[in-house]
């Protein structure tokens, strides 16, 4: 791996621990195995550093979205990615929270450039969601004056709580709650079509 | 106010504007205009301080909880607390989080006592809302076999989800919209008696 991108897969490893706060430029140097002068070769300052973390977990939490969410068909396919959120949730035992979320939570007051930054992330993640449930619209599934935009922002929002919760409480009873109940409300708005193609 | 008042109060304001990590006792002591002996008088470290912080924010926030859910009598009441909640994210123009959600993003990973302290607070906020649908399924407002409990779950979930993209976005969307979805949902497990004292 490139030194650049070591730097910035270990920054993202500490502040996802610790907070970015907590993690110093030093902490970083000495779990990356590098000196102060290779670090400050790739990044002027912490700021910047922080603006490549986001980036890196940005990619990541999409990643598993796109992997979920690509080719939506049905609302069997919100249900299988509804399992690959929880069973990820559930691999890591509920241990720290969404990356995107806990860099929001963490910088929205005091870095107006990383909230910025954080909520184009947002903003990418719900077009996936738009994506999948227009995709369904398309193809006649759900009944006239559904607005699939909008079930598409409460389903994030919903997976958002959720997994700050399963943090919280290190289990997986709230993020399963609230993406079923959001789910199932958007099997609410099917039509027979909709309804056939749906298996569960 | 009492002295011990205060500080909790100034370290509060503080930690939701910055972060723990953020806020020194040197910055409490400060604001709150009061000596290291006086501070220490109340508090032997941050991590104590931290738990009255914890405390307080919890009290606050269930405070508005209590206010709008304390008599739930049919869903009508969940929209106007869904109105309640909206209302005061607004007049903060989105600024800062969920004081409870903020607070456990930023300590879950670090701090398992505050952890823990943070999970019953919130366990308590579920509390209240799934006596809030309790009491609508003791007057037969739910149909049979509806789970409230796990609406109430999903709920709270959808809203601390909407409250965190909130904050990141600086607008009401995706809480309103989570929050809707959520409530409307409930709202397909209405029996007829329930949806007569619907009047929304």
């Amino acid at each position: 791996m490139q030194t650049r991108d070591r730097i910035v897969g270990v920054a993202a490893s500490l502040m996802q621990e610790r907070g970015v706060a907590r993690t110093t430029i030093e902490d970083i140097q000495a779990a990356a195995g590098i000196s102060s002068s290779q670090l400050y070769h790739y990044f002027t300052d912490k700021s910047t550093l922080v603006a490549a973390v986001i980036e890196l977990q940005g990619q990541r939490v999409l990643d598993v979205q796109h992997l979920g969410l690509d080719r939506v068909t049905c609302v069997d396919d919100l249900w299988r990615w509804r399992d690959l959120v929880i069973g990820i949730r559930t691999a890591q035992n509920c241990v720290g929270g969404c990356p995107l979320g806990s860099l929001a939570a963490d910088l929205s007051e005091t870095d107006a450039v990383a909230r910025a930054q954080l909520a184009r992330w947002f903003a990418e993640w719900e077009r996936i969601l738009r994506t999948g449930l227009a995709s369904m619209a398309s193809a006649g599934q759900f009944i006239e004056g559904t607005d699939t935009d909008r079930l598409a922002l409460a389903l994030l929002a919903a997976t958002q709580g959720g997994l700050l919760l399963s943090q919280v409480n290190r289990d997986t009873a709230a993020l399963a709650a609230a993406m079923d109940t959001v789910i199932a409300h958007i099997g609410t708005h099917l039509t027979q079509a909709g309804n056939t193609v749906q298996h569960r």
